[in-house]
């Protein structure tokens, strides 16, 4: 955690009061603060900076004297469009690409997707899945997520628009262009889960404006592929 | 599984013999292979290809007409030296250098490691967690990797001669100089362990010819930034 992000909520008459658990024990475990120490704070949607230990009990901890005086880092101009992984994958996965500083995460149904990982419990925690990687960045905003479990109405209809006026590529292990690297316009990314997306898959992302490209020979996982594109892509 | 990885000790007479519970278990569960279906091939140090399954039964699966005609993929041209990190995240990270090509891994110790990391188990599956990166890449050839275990010594003595004629960078989220993208040299990187390096420990690999880069104004994990770097790096 390299910010402590607050709600909204937590904030009243210049001050914030902390009484859910997971921060309560990341300050009185982790950060082994005491009354008087400084904290790195942010607030949702909004500014960053710092604020002190008013008061520290086990069941709550009191900041004052907040300052907010910095911006939250820029989001990188980039889309993520991922086949939906497997749940120990994707929790990672979101995590992942809300600390990298992704704009926009599509988490997208393909053929090779089980159908019940629609159903996985990860989507119960995706807000606070978004909160670990935003403390972890030191980043207030959270990307926008959006789930598509139908393949072809998302790549026909809503990807074309998607894409126009951006680079969009499609990782596809047997593709022979190799990725593009260091690109300095917006750019949707598009990364199949295991077993990659079906010729027919691919055919119809190309058709709505992907290219297919490769990482050369190697055939990485998708958790690696994906931090290792986006290290790739963006100049 | 991207091939399956045979030792020499497998192979007699141009058939290779299985027994061992974890091959196994993948041809039966989940290829669910039978005799005279084909499968990609790797003998370590070697050659891919593929071969036919001759015999199958719980306890051992024959392989025959081995056709070895591919060269594994080339390395990448980069050392990784990374300060061990907790087990969990370094078996992680042991199999995603190995599957992306890292030619060398370091493993360091810095003040931020924990004295108990060295103790981990995660050594004894060291051999195992390499065979998985291999499988996973399509690759027959292991890393070099070293155990370092004494911060000054290697970084004093060892690393002056490991970056020579190199591009040498240690990952720091506080330094000013952004990390270089497409390198067509080869390349050190050095990565902390969470908390980072510290100031002593920074100054040290400067000594020795590594400059300080950052990713920008975001602070990683180090799982996400080791494939994030190592993706902008690689040209």
């Amino acid at each position: 955690m390299n910010l402590l992000l607050l709600e909204p909520a937590d904030i009243c008459d210049q001050q914030a009061t902390l009484t859910d658990l997971r921060r309560l024990k990341h300050i009185h475990e982790t950060l082994k603060l005491k009354v008087g120490d400084s904290i790195k704070i942010g607030v949702r949607d909004g500014w960053k900076g710092s604020a002190q230990i008013a008061e520290i009990t086990s069941e709550r901890v009191v900041l004052s004297d907040m300052v907010l005086d910095t911006q939250p880092p820029a989001k990188i101009p980039l889309t993520l469009v991922l086949a939906l992984p497997r749940p120990l994958v994707l929790r990672r996965l979101i995590t992942d690409a809300v600390t990298m500083g992704v704009e926009r995460l599509v988490l997208l149904n393909s053929r090779a997707v089980e159908k019940s990982y629609w159903q996985s419990q990860v989507f119960d925690e995706l807000q606070q899945l978004v909160v670990l990687g935003l403390e972890q960045a030191g980043d207030t905003i959270a990307p926008i997520i959006e789930l598509r479990p139908r393949f072809r109405p998302f790549v026909e209809d809503e990807l074309p628009a998607l894409v126009e006026g951006k680079t969009a590529i499609v990782a596809h292990p047997y593709a022979t262009q190799v990725a593009p690297i260091g690109l300095t316009s917006s750019c949707v990314l598009v990364v199949g889960a295991e077993g990659g997306f079906i010729p027919f898959e691919i055919d119809l992302l190309e058709k709505s404006g992907c290219q297919s490209v490769s990482l050369g020979q190697r055939i990485l996982r998708t958790e690696t592929a994906v931090p290792l594109l986006i290290g790739r892509l963006m100049g």
